[in-house]
């Protein structure tokens, strides 16, 4: 257990998705950072599907839904590792971020984005834009993973060290804001 | 029968979605054009759901799907219709477009939003950047409806008039893109 | 003095430039917020022009350019004011963030667009990508002002409570974050 | 002469830009393909600066100001050469694009980024959004200049023909619809 939950998020459902081994090589280091708990959900698990309702509009959401969103809710920021589809992030992902509302809120968002020579870096803007629409915030420094089927398999990244190093600038970044802010919330200061 | 066929595609499956009699009225007016057929695409009459496989890789993709592609393929240009969800387009209608490829290719789409204070404005370019990923581009012109849900309602524009006016500028530009890039398709210069 | 240092910045140097006011607007609002110093930045007033040289590359810097950064770097926060010219922010803006480097960095910004029918949500969105670029992050919520001339002229806003009531969310969380960050920054933990 | 002008615009007046000599090689290689002629143009000669006024409201524009802007008027698209300044377009070619008017409208523009780990796809997209502000539109392939400081030196891309090949898909798409185009416009059906 940590001071901070920091849970990764990832964003695609799609047969033979490559950057998967992305997310579980994320949530591993992240998992070694001191003070910070972490989980991998994967929208494989989770039955939100297309949009049609939010989750505090659903009567009774599906025992994997209903803890996915108190998760959110604990969670003190998300790191989500996500693959661009036709210079977007996918619509999967989308409709994840969609079903919830407050749970977002004055947290801080880390992005990874997947691909082959733009390494997901339109999935992570596409995100930029949108993260504020539930009233959350990305921290500057992301991380695009360039020609993924290259660099990682499913045993995970084929040069261990080199990923590690341009992901620990992020986890730090997603740290420092998150502590600063875990603090203002708990704090009480009526939101406007 | 026109000589252009440009069908309308509404993005949304959500309960009590309140822009969807703009996709009507979208649809109604632009039948009235000369030399235009058109048709209202609506998603929740397409199984396609989260993008597991696309629909050239589905070994026998259900009859709606397949005659969804064909007529796509067949089509000269698009008006997508979008509600906007967290300053951005819904993951649904990232999904469909996602789910096809050559058929969006070197043809032309016009853009209706439709939100509260941004008119889907945000949705609106979010798809700007989508568009070029499946080789596709949209037209200069778009069309945000603003406080959609005081604007129209089941019976469709409190004001038809004012939409009417609103639209007509889109519609000349997508049909004349749609007509010059026709001839240009079908002379057959071999793309790169 | 307060203990919280929030600069506005005017986009423009356009003549005629109808959305000066809401900047003066903006910035005699922030004045009265307790706690909070201010004062706004004028881009006609500041010889940047074009991106040649960044600041600190310069050998000795105009005073007024000296001074500016000098404000910029003891800032906790900022506010910018931007009109929309043809759907992005003006050059002129981009060019005075270029200028800076390490001053934007870890803190919040605020936006306010000014336009028609946009209300200047497409500059808005355009700095929201850019802002991660120096190492700083945009606050959730943003304004647009629409029909911006018809809203305010030389002598301000028409409807001085309106605009009060759209700015005070803004300003509150622009205040939440800086006094949450100002914390964090001067504790000093390294950054990666 | 060919039956095509499609003129290169640079996009940065910054000391020691890297990716002036891309935007020569863009030149060079575009001047050998059948039926086009081109010309590249370079802010620094251009005294345009930040945005006060546009061509057409300024009394007496100087000659290199009057002739670019008549350039334009004859262009049937454009290929654009933009570095990346902190996830964006630098302020000098938003500003030079906001200076002209309709001489941008119904043109297509090509897009070509450079940058570090980006190659420029953020300043691209960034373009993406801004040219439909001036009624034109952007061709769905772009190349983005990875490690642009490697790639090329003052005599041009150490691989010529690496870089040949990535443009060669560019300029066809430029050509196919500037041509499909030309027609249309010189066929003068009027535009909304």
């Amino acid at each position: 257990m940590g001071d901070l939950f920091l849970p990764v998020i990832y964003g695609s459902v799609r047969e033979g998705r490559v950057s998967f081994p992305v997310a579980e090589f994320v949530e591993a280091e992240l998992a070694q950072r001191p003070g910070v708990e972490t989980r991998l959900y994967d929208p494989r698990d989770l039955p939100l599907g297309n949009l049609v309702r939010r989750v505090h509009e659903m009567a009774t959401p599906e025992r994997a839904v209903a803890e996915f969103a108190a998760a959110m809710e604990r969670a003190d920021g998300f790191v989500l590792v996500t693959p661009e589809y036709n210079y977007g992030y996918p619509g999967t992902l989308k409709n994840l971020i969609d079903h919830l509302t407050h749970q977002w809120r004055r947290k801080p968002f880390a992005l990874v984005g997947a691909g082959g020579i733009s390494g997901g870096l339109r999935a992570i803007d596409g995100l930029r834009l949108v993260i504020p629409g539930v009233g959350g915030f990305t921290v500057p420094i992301a991380v695009p993973v360039q020609s993924v089927a290259a660099e990682f398999d499913s045993n995970g990244p084929k040069d261990p060290e080199k990923w590690r190093k341009r992901l620990t600038p992020l986890f730090h970044e997603l740290e420092w804001y998150a502590r600063a802010l875990q603090g203002a919330r708990s704090a009480g200061s009526a939101p406007p």
